[in-house]
């Protein structure tokens, strides 16, 4: 009897597990990501020379070493020994924090550990833009600016270097991307509430920019 | 007699000018700066990975095409059809200009010339920021954010886009020095009332931040 009341709570278990979605079953608790390779890349000029936006994502999912390079570039660590990043940040105070948002759920991306750790599991790519191509492309990475970070700066001023410190993320995804060949488009159009209230943030935490990345639409 | 007359002009015109400074005799209207070479650079990743701040810099003049490519990088034209940048900005807008201080003016980086147009002749640099490097190392970018570009957009939402714009640049500035062994570092610490006044900008004229750029200390 023992043994029928265990397969009975595994089905149960199992049948909750659908009702709540195939998000749910499928968003683990932390992606690892693998090392970026940092011996790749067009030459620096030509990456500059590719850089534009593009708006035509085809839906397939990114290579998980496009997700590791691209999240490295962003706003990885390159140097380990004092934890400084790809991006500068005034005083070194790191106050962008870079979520990705899957279509298996969101995560955030610890650069600490190189990995990403859900958030959230469900599909909120819908809520990360107002465009119709953000619901579709794998990947939309929504760049936060954290005030706990910024202790005793006014707003207006951590607002501004923060800016800064995102532009500066934003433009080495864009670099990746012109590298790897993949489309990305940064954008502001996005209902901030409703998105921070999904994810779940703070009144210290502000949504800046996201940015869409994918293949291009077309690609297989 | 009339090539005495033309003898003592040129010389009245020489002490003239040698009594309003150098600077007034060694800047030029207009600086051309040659094509950036758009095959060089290291991969992008290798120059992500070097990416970091430095405030260690030779006095000694920039070359020419350090200058040349470093000015492309930032917010040069990388799509002469449509006169789009190799850095992003909301709805196009291209809001921010770039200001190259050199030893002997201020000057104005124009991308669709691809050409530095003086502003200002005199040395400004120590005007750029309150640390002495500035006033020694051969350039300091500024970024200035043009409100008259941003008509009908409140301001703290063109502050807060600007500043990502901005930030953008920066970064290329940052990644081209990585590439090509220079030292640079972004700065806030700017008297910025006084510097806007040296620099003769306007009531809709931002400074946001500026950037030291040269050859590290110790190179010749």
């Amino acid at each position: 009897m023992s043994s029928m009341r265990t397969l009975t709570v595994v089905i149960m278990a199992g049948a909750l597990t659908l009702a709540a979605g195939p998000a749910l079953w499928a968003a683990p608790e932390r992606i690892a990501l693998p090392a970026p390779r940092l011996q790749t890349g067009l030459p620096l000029m030509q990456a500059l020379a590719r850089r534009a936006s593009s708006r035509a994502f085809a839906s397939k999912p990114l290579a998980r070493q496009h997700l590791a390079g691209l999240l490295w570039a962003a706003a990885g660590i390159n140097r380990p020994a004092s934890g400084k990043r790809t991006a500068p940040s005034a005083h070194d105070r790191r106050e962008i924090t870079v979520y990705a948002v899957l279509a298996d759920g969101l995560y955030r991306y610890d650069a600490a550990q190189h990995a990403l750790v859900l958030v959230k599991a469900g599909d909120l790519r819908a809520l990360t833009g107002r465009q119709r191509f953000a619901a579709r492309a794998p990947l939309n990475l929504v760049y936060v600016l954290d005030f706990n970070r910024t202790p005793g700066v006014p707003r207006p001023a951590a607002l501004e270097a923060g800016a800064i410190a995102a532009g500066a993320m934003v433009q080495n995804a864009y670099l990746y991307c012109a590298s790897a060949g993949l489309a990305t488009v940064v954008r502001g159009w996005i209902d901030k509430p409703k998105l921070a209230k999904a994810m779940g943030l703070g009144p210290r935490e502000r949504i800046l920019v996201a940015q869409t990345v994918g293949y291009p639409a077309g690609s297989n």
